[in-house]
């Protein structure tokens, strides 16, 4: 029984009047379970909750830490079918892909479970004092990373576990000593709700401070904006739309004390399909692609929404091959009826513009809430000359940009919005001789693959998730991996700081066994 | 002779018709140099030639980076005794303090140097392959730390070597491989056109392209806002004001692509002065803190401007001991006509302030643009109640609050906006009486001192010259010590990408031989 109420640290509270259901767009009807909204009162008190909690749990050990963590994990688990039902009956999307996503955020957790029980994360580094030093004597001083405060996390429609509740933004957070308030989505808010009650005997079972987690149910946009703009919130992470994350960080940055807002938004992820390979392997390229833009309705950030080519037979071949290709795949389920009107209206959009041929459309009867995929391809001089093209299409769509040369793809590549990803499908040899295309590329987005597809972004440390804006707001940091936890923490240095007052991290004699940099030198000593 | 002119690129340009003259402090008299401000044609000149020199600039060795760093630093110790002598007529500081901040920016930029030639800065990371892992093969991974762009550096009134036209900020951003524009301070534009010419020299004798470096002259506030506003410039760094900091952050938070302003703003550091070192020292303590009131005229971003404590008999005491001490002292000149002005406004504007006590008031004749010091005392009740009893005055200034007991002296701190330091006096055993005020100072600033004074910033790695808004703009970023590189720099991963075409740094074979985490493990191989 989900009880459609919000948890203000471990208590669960429904005092407010606008009420909500979520939808199941398989079946084209609402689902039963009534959620309540957040009031402006339980948003101030989660807020003041967690800023209480956060005096605490900023001096939490990573070993405790780390148990917190992996009883989320496990009670994850122990939500069993319930979850998995949920999450079907509020998304549309199939058991396998659920089981897959709850497995990815067991994993996420786990590995910052990891990272904080070993704990050299911190960068501890430490400069001893030379009292000799002319003509000044020298302070001995220590610095470490140190948590920000409360962290507001907003679920992603399209990841109900792994960039939601407990998802990677919370996992990271929370390790790094940060309490986190996540802002429900409305699409999903029951599996929300199921994951929060997880993470909340999770943290009852291994003594957390109440208020290190709580979860406000928003049917709207009000709940998010509160949040943001509270006093005592000090960093926001959110995953959606580049209209959504830009007004959450033009809010933050309109704050008497601005704060960082990392929001992970869109990308239309450019791949460069090189003339070598469409001459030798154009139809398994088009098997590839075909999937990759339909996988999971297309409803991924990496989703592969443009391609880019050099005109030729082989490449009008390519494209003749591809659009069959993408018509061979039945169609599957969006989010929400709202997902798939924002995707027939903008790929109608985008399809409309002057000089663009659809090359696939499927045209069968669809169920409701299921989506028709599409091509188009337009030459590069109407894609340079007309920006509505650049449009990301959130669902099954690919363009398809015919240059004339490769001064045209790497003018076109320029002209692109900051991207996720970047895709170059090639031979070793032949690109080589495209310098300036691959520089341009590496320019506009996080990260580049070379002969594969940008969807399906493996969680480990290399992995960047987030580029030049507007794929997120602040490329200097990545959403997936470890490394994600810096978005949530501040160095911190102590000058001539008593060693039994140090915290263990920088202490003398490195009770917590991290590696540390003493005088410019790496070691555990 | 110095030019008046601004750098291009390596090209002089004086096309504009707006002039300006630097003026001399102590003679209150404008030296005899013409500076012709930038205008807009040159400004846009100066960006697009950073941004073709930036195609260039990212992929030149670190070895070569340190060769253009270090002849930086030559050709600023070539430019001797006219450097020297510009800074003194230009700021009415005297002649030991430039050749001290000229040693420190010449370690800055040998300090930079020496991170990008060793070369292991960038935290390049590979996750390897694993073809057969079930259920999905694991493609090749490698991260590694890329620069964003061309970035704009503001020249600091207060440090016309160390943080201005190749100071801290150009050190660290050149060394990322992002190109530089400086705005040229116009107090100290002279100092500022001979650094330049000597980072153009270094650029042309180590073959760095044209336009990694360019210096605008300016008077006003409308070139410095042109470049932020400008599309293709990447991030900004500012030390000033925090009005001045908080307008460029605004603009640069409105733009399309919004960017990174890294600005170090005001702040009083706090200083806390426990019982026990009343009782003990309070004569010494008394003694150090007029020194630190008064250093370099009060000029410091870490000028202890507020100190607090518990009221006591000995802190009576403490309060008149300090306030004979800093009256001792003679005053100095400040660094422009301005600058004066503005303290005299500042200070007037707070002790005016219902409820204030003036302790020390230098009324002795001081000669024109010389700073009169004062101190000032109040309640913790009254600090509490009149937020303008927080600002900053930039200047020989210093707000003692009285606190009732140790309860309030915690709320006052925690009332307290950002701060870049704290200072703790007390000893070992005292201090860990007091765990809330610790926990509460630790909050609200970057760094925490124990005994001693917040001035004079070590440039080290374990520093950290930054903290909570309005500190600075971003607490996750230090400004001062080589940390400050990873402002200007974003990670970026490469999936799947053939070895001979990856950078040096992630290349299997390790030429550049640096340590790298490979698979988990931190090794050279």
């Amino acid at each position: 029984m989900i009880s459609g109420k919000n948890y203000i640290g471990n208590q669960l509270s429904a005092n407010g009047t606008k009420t909500y259901k979520t939808f199941n767009p398989e079946l084209n009807a609402e689902n039963s379970t009534v959620f309540t909204e957040a009031t402006t009162k339980e948003i101030d008190d989660a807020v003041n909750l967690a800023t209480k909690a956060f005096k605490e749990y900023r001096t939490v050990s990573g070993i405790k830490k780390a148990e917190f963590l992996n009883a989320i994990a496990d009670e994850i688990l122990a939500l069993d079918d319930q979850l998995i039902k949920t999450y079907c009956l509020e998304t549309g999307l199939p058991e396998a892909r659920a089981k897959g996503e709850r497995g990815r955020t067991i994993g996420q957790l786990q590995s910052f479970a990891n990272l904080v029980a070993e704990g050299s994360w911190v960068e501890a580094t430490i400069d001893t004092a030379q009292p000799n030093r002319a003509p000044m004597p020298k302070s001995d001083i220590r610095k470490m990373l140190i948590p920000l405060g409360p962290v507001v996390v907003f679920g992603a429609s399209n990841f109900p576990l792994a960039f939601s509740t407990a998802g990677g933004d919370t996992a990271a957070a929370l390790a790094s000593g940060c309490p986190v308030i996540v802002k429900a989505h409305p699409m999903h808010t029951g599996t929300g709700t199921l994951v929060a009650s997880a993470i909340i005997k999770a943290a009852e079972k291994t003594g957390m401070p109440n208020g290190v987690f709580s979860n406000l149910n928003a049917s709207g946009i009000e709940v998010g904006q509160q949040l943001v703009a509270h006093p005592k919130v000090k960093a926001v992470a959110f995953t959606g739309s580049i209209k959504g994350g830009r007004a959450l960080l033009d809010l933050a940055s309109k704050r008497a004390e601005p704060i960082p807002v990392f929001a992970e938004m869109g990308s239309i992820n450019p791949v460069i399909i090189l003339p070598n390979a469409l001459e030798n392997r154009q139809a398994d390229i088009a098997k590839t692609y075909a999937g990759s833009i339909t996988l999971g309705t297309g409803q991924f950030c990496t989703n592969p929404g443009l391609l880019l080519g050099i005109k030729s037979d082989a490449f009008t071949s390519f494209i003749k091959n591809v659009s069959e290709e993408v018509l061979k795949i039945s169609p599957s389920c969006m989010l929400h009826p709202n997902i798939k009107k924002g995707y027939n209206t903008s790929k109608e959009k985008v399809v409309s513009q002057d000089n663009v041929t659809i090359t696939a459309n499927y045209t069968l009867d669809v169920q409701n809430n299921y989506a028709a995929q599409a091509i188009a391809t337009v030459t590069g001089k109407t894609f340079l000359e007309n920006p509505t093209l650049h449009l990301e299409v959130f669902g099954p769509f690919s363009m398809i940009v015919q240059c004339d040369n490769a001064k045209e793809l790497e003018t076109v590549i320029s002209s692109l919005e900051g991207q996720l990803t970047g895709t170059v499908i090639s031979d070793e040899k032949e690109v080589a001789n495209y310098p300036a295309v691959i520089a341009a590329l590496q320019n506009r987005v996080g990260r580049i693959i070379f002969n594969g597809v940008p969807t399906g972004v493996e969680v480990c440390e290399s992995m960047v998730h987030g580029g030049p804006y507007p794929a997120s707001t602040d490329s200097r940091f990545t959403a997936v991996g470890i490394g994600s936890i810096k978005r949530w923490v501040r160095p911190f240095s102590y000058q001539d700081w008593p060693n039994n007052m140090l915290p263990n991290e920088l202490k003398n004699e490195n009770p917590s066994n991290i590696f540390r940099v003493v005088d410019g030198v790496r070691t555990k000593n």
